[in-house]
């Protein structure tokens, strides 16, 4: 497994030169300046953190997983030493809120940091990223009592978070949730019921563990308006913050899983365990989904980071391997055979992965600075646009990058050969931890249903209309420029076609609303290239002027305008299928009655 | 893990409805009558031995591993008693050499068994495997002493065998192979160097196992052309064949793989080994490369074998998990949520699932057809063609349905959610075992070459046109059947296209060799989905034909009819993209200077 490298130079070329990070602070409203250094100092000391603490940790925790016993959950070793770290180093409560000894930092900044953690061991950085849940929902849900108990200590990472959503029989579908919250007085209740698939639920790395659980009240009507949002701590806290007797809340068994094996996954029992509400009754699974959009965020994130390890990994092998001879010619004629890389379909499969990771990073980190602007924009219509581009564009952001994540781990081992099959190079392990990504913080599916139901037709078209105007002008100002026509036409078309497609669903979603769900993955997708070909669109375009003004960097340059090119020669008639598959409908696939199968 | 059934329905269609076994052995130069009484008697014992015997080792096996200490290997706890019992029941003989003790049954009927043994534990089935291509090998191109030496106890079983081509800087180009063969007298060589990746090289389940070895003489020309074949026991046998003293191999470690835990991947030191030269000085690669088509058709299986495990665990979960309603209203109304099935994009997966399962079957036990006619066909003539589809078909099958047997996997897992990802369900260990597929037996890559390059184009197009004419000539005898319109005219459209597609890569390659390469994959791919649509527009008119004639099983073949839909309008537009990339020519992946990746 080679050891990860921040690749510090593709971050700063999305930060400064596409998306002009400091531009956008300055238009933000926010207490803090953040230039060019800060920005550049925050990056290189995650960098630095990530390489040499959090890297080193990432075949360890496969190797040896988390282990359970009757006391506990025992994380793998040196997992708990880096989290010291962590917490010494100030990173827990960087883009946490000040009031409780967070630095404020915003999100977009935040989520740089987030890749370099995870891209280094995506298992450990689970531990700091359940806590950001934990923490949105006190701040945004919870009364100032709960805030005071809680918060300090999340915010600094000495107390960790959960979400204690799934049951044995709902994970998608919570309305079906049955744990019970039965008042005792005041905000208390005590809590009973079994929660499974809970990550990061007992471990050994902080001292106390801040679960939010949702439950039923005696009362509560069924299905999602009978849900509730409580704060139940493993240990319980004094009023001076301090750890009061063990709460009646255990770990009962931990699951044996395809990857992540550091990142521990807790079947949860409450047995009277007591907790507070927090907001208002029945209201709880509103108020989750509050954050979703950050949560979801962080979870697209991973299809970036195993595009960018299996890159890492695939890269120095192919220079490196030697089989065969280039079909036209060798090329190391001095050696016994051609390092693979001169060969066309290994060319393929690691632009493949290139063309993902690059790309995925502009999309998450421009949705991140929607993200910014749409808590800290300085006008209201700034923070309304933001916070609808961002319904729109994370639950494609979600389910497309994690499945390209997913392909890109799958080509990782392919270049390998046998050796991407074994344990040795990492390859497989990418492979089996990109694999949770598409399941978790809502499945592809439930992403899809999201985008087309609740944002692409929900708001009967608006949403869609408002960000392809940015494509269109995007398009619209490059219509002279001969040097980007070769990106322009296809964006323009692609983007057409996209909107065409939402009007076709809606319209036979009007007369038959499985049309709806049979079209849904497909549109994800689809609408996922279509974003990417923007960016990559730009990227060109920045790369085209920066080699026009002389910069002295032209390896990067020329080698975004290759990768975009290579997009959209290869990855963009992508869409072709899927607009073909869309337009199919929903028959072949209800036309078959469940017995047929 | 929900324990295996053998599709027993599925398989008889495909072998009487569709592909009329009992007629194709009519036309055999065989020895044995195989009726249908002798296919079904061998079918339902291989169903029940796989099922009860095979099956429970699958979960075991993947948990236990093997366990490698300086004495040996040790299997799974239960592989060597199956193992036994596999011999016991004379399986291993089924379609070996009549005269060293086999059964001669053709290739066809024995891929119906392996497909039920290998569905049932892909790793335990690895070792029965193997032992088949020593035997072939042998068979083909041993002398008689040799032949007599080794095969009656290869052919019983109570020896294995193994392929020792790889070592540590060459896998797919074994012409930089180091392994050393130092005459001694006679036939016989000292053999020294190091293998890897060799699949049960060491074992505890077999008495003697018997390497097939690629190694150099001393005097042999570089590259490929100076490789020889040699056999080396891992037990020296006497002329009477027992067992005599150790020889000099050895397992120095095993792999630790990211599946098939139960199939041993081994390390084998050859430290002055003794071996004997099989066929001639230096001819070593070509002899191997005489059963290469049985052994890819025998991996090809493994695409099937993970599509029809991920349907077996898919099918009965979606039809019980309860979540959410359907969009068109609530189809279980007394229970809390509807089963999964109802919704569109649960169904968009298994069926993806079904018709990669279904159609995989078809088109594998069609190849083994052509293996059987190319053996043992009446005339010179229909031995010819039947090879030359063989050539054609099999990197096809290879790399195609493994390359969807993962995909297939990947759904399977998907469809559980967060459970699919959790060891208890069997789904991510399907996902895991299917990874190597692709890898072994020449790499996806290894078969697009072999296509594209020596099948197509080293052909001129002849065997691509044969085969093209009779999937033109069942359109043509289709055109006025007006309920197989909705399949023949995209599968001539898709025929068509296919055939422009190749001559397109000829002319760009005859310019610039690269162009081969680049369109390789896809172009196998695209052969891949066409073929297919080949088979399913094949099992809808024997479907049509046999509701029309008044068959009783309405619902096998009603099933079949709305599966081959799905295929038309699901997953042939795939052909539309992969068009576009092939076009779109070798530009974008050779544009790009190694220094920029």
């Amino acid at each position: 497994m080679p050891a990860y490298k921040a690749p510090l130079r593709d971050i700063r070329f999305v930060m400064e030169d596409l998306l002009g990070f400091s531009e956008h602070y300055k238009g933000l409203n926010i207490n803090t300046e953040i230039d060019d250094e800060t920005q550049t100092a925050i990056i290189e000391e995650a960098a630095k953190f990530s390489e040499n603490v959090i890297s080193p940790l990432n075949v360890i925790g496969d190797q040896a997983g988390c282990q359970w016993s009757s006391d506990g959950v025992t994380t793998p070793p040196g997992y708990k030493e880096a989290y010291q770290q962590y917490c010494a180093g100030g990173w827990p409560a960087l883009a946490m809120p000040e009031p409780y000894g967070g630095q404020g930092l915003p999100e977009s900044l935040n989520i740089v940091v987030s890749e370099l953690i995870c891209s280094s061991c995506v298992a450990w950085s689970g531990y700091a990223g359940l806590r950001e849940g934990a923490i949105k929902t006190l701040m945004s849900h919870g009364n100032d009592k709960l805030k005071e108990q809680f918060l300090p200590n999340l915010v600094s990472g000495q107390w960790t978070g959960t979400m204690c959503l799934t049951e044995s029989h709902c994970g998608s579908d919570l309305g079906q949730l049955k744990t019970k919250a039965t008042p005792v007085c005041g905000n208390e209740y005590r809590l009973t019921g079994t929660k499974i698939f809970i990550s990061c639920g007992e471990h050994d790395m902080a001292e106390n563990i801040v679960h939010i659980v949702l439950a039923r009240l005696p009362d509560a009507p069924s299905g999602t308006k009978g849900i509730s949002l409580f704060v139940v701590p493993k240990f319980l806290v004094n009023e001076n913050q301090s750890l009061g007797e063990r709460n009646k809340v255990n770990c009962g068994s931990i699951e044996h899983k395809m990857g992540v094996h550091g990142f521990v996954t807790c079947v949860m029992n409450f047995d009277g365990a007591t907790g507070y509400l927090i907001g208002e009754p029945n209201k709880g699974l509103q108020a989750m989904f509050t954050f979703m959009n950050s949560a979801r965020l962080t979870t697209a994130l991973q299809g970036l980071v195993h595009s960018e390890v299996a890159y890492q990994g695939a890269v120095p092998y192919a220079k490196e391997r030697l089989a065969m001879r280039s079909l036209s010619g060798a090329k190391n004629p001095d050696g016994p055979a051609d390092p693979i890389i001169v060969h066309p379909d290994v060319r393929r499969m690691l632009l493949t992965i290139k063309s993902f990771a690059e790309g995925f990073r502009a999309f998450a980190y421009y949705v991140a600075q929607q993200l910014d602007v749409s808590e800290h924009g300085k006008t209201e219509e700034a923070r309304i646009q933001a916070g609808q581009f961002l319904a729109l564009l994370t639950p494609v952001c979600k389910g497309f990058m994690t499945e390209l994540g997913c392909e890109a781990a799958h080509h990782g081992v392919q270049i390998f050969g046998g050796h991407g099959y074994i344990s040795e190079w990492g390859m497989e392990q990418n492979q089996r931890d990109s694999r949770i990504s598409t399941l978790y913080e809502g499945t592809t599916g439930i992403q899809a249903l999201d985008l087309i139901g609740r944002k692409v037709l929900g708001s009967k078209g608006v949403l869609l209309k408002n960000f392809s105007t940015i494509i269109f002008d995007f398009c619209e100002s490059q219509k002279t420029n001969n040097g980007m026509q070769e990106f322009i036409q296809p964006l323009q078309e692609a983007t057409t076609q996209w909107l065409k497609l939402a009007e076709l669903i809606g319209h036979s979603a009007a007369q038959d609303p499985e049309e709806l769900g049979a079209a849904s993955v497909d549109f994800l997708m689809l609408s996922g290239y279509t974003i990417l070909a923007y960016f990559w669109a730009r990227m060109a375009l920045v790369s085209l002027e920066k080699l026009d003004s002389g910069a002295t960097d032209t390896g990067l340059y020329l080698s975004k305008i290759n990768t975009a090119r290579f997009y959209f020669q290869r990855i963009l008639p992508r869409t072709e299928t899927l607009k073909l598959t869309i337009q199919s409908g929903a028959e072949s696939l209800m036309g078959i009655p469940p017995e047929q199968f």
